[in-house]
């Protein structure tokens, strides 16, 4: 699988464990609303920036988000 | 450690002890050789599609790159 299925994966399945919208992750990362959709939709390679981001926002460790390939 | 450094000290230290330059490293990735010291100098935020290729390049699992933090 393609590591950014991988990511856009993961990112979705821990989004929706933590009981949150695309719009409360964009919000709670800093990050455009829109651009979330985009990494999840396979639309947008994110950068390293982002998944930090992302990942603090979600409470894990960034290496979680390249796991289960 | 910002991810961003982390993944830099990760891509350095692997590509050196693959004995490989940044010009050797950017070629197997098909990558501009300016783009992988832009990455490991902390210039450029690197993305998932990028991290990928130099994973492969360097034939290691991606997740290594965020390792060691």
């Amino acid at each position: 699988m393609k590591l950014r299925r991988v990511v856009a994966n993961n990112i979705r399945t821990l989004r929706r464990k933590g009981g949150l919208s695309q719009e409360e992750l964009a919000d709670r990362a800093g990050l455009n609303r829109n651009y979330i959709g985009m990494i999840e939709r396979e639309e947008n390679s994110p950068t390293v920036d982002a998944l930090e981001q992302i990942s603090d926002a979600l409470g894990i460790d960034p290496v979680v988000l390249f796991q289960n390939r």
